[in-house]
């Protein structure tokens, strides 16, 4: 599954797998200092061979545009399309 | 809020806070290395202020005595008490 909406179309949310613990938790690194030189926070969840990301902008509770543009840049750090 | 017992004592999960987003991430990180060490993995989520670290152990679907050893770890690592 690619990005999907979630809880009423207030989140977007994905989970890219993985082959152990360690690659899930460096993609959350690389996903984390991606989205603090963005400005934009997302919640992630890891565990053993996978990360989860959402974004949703809390101020609105709901989707903006940004949440959109991070998505995209998540995909293009993970090599996913 | 300290360790507590969730879904019916299945597993032991803790929220520890932070003053940001990277503060949270690099607790995540530390965490991930420090379970990887002792090859029991938990499921983290982090986001603006906060890391919540869960542990179970998923063979048992419940609860074994690493569980809170690993929590008893996590917490030395934080500072937490």
């Amino acid at each position: 599954p690619q990005w999907e909406l979630k809880d009423a179309a207030t989140k977007l949310k994905r989970t890219f797998r993985f082959k152990n613990f360690m690659e899930a938790l460096d993609f959350a690194r690389k996903v984390g200092e991606l989205c603090e030189a963005e400005g934009h926070h997302p919640d992630i969840g890891i565990g053993w061979g996978y990360c989860r990301v959402e974004f949703q902008t809390h101020k609105i509770n709901g989707l903006h545009e940004n949440d959109f543009i991070m998505a995209a840049k998540v995909d293009e750090l993970s090599g996913a399309t």
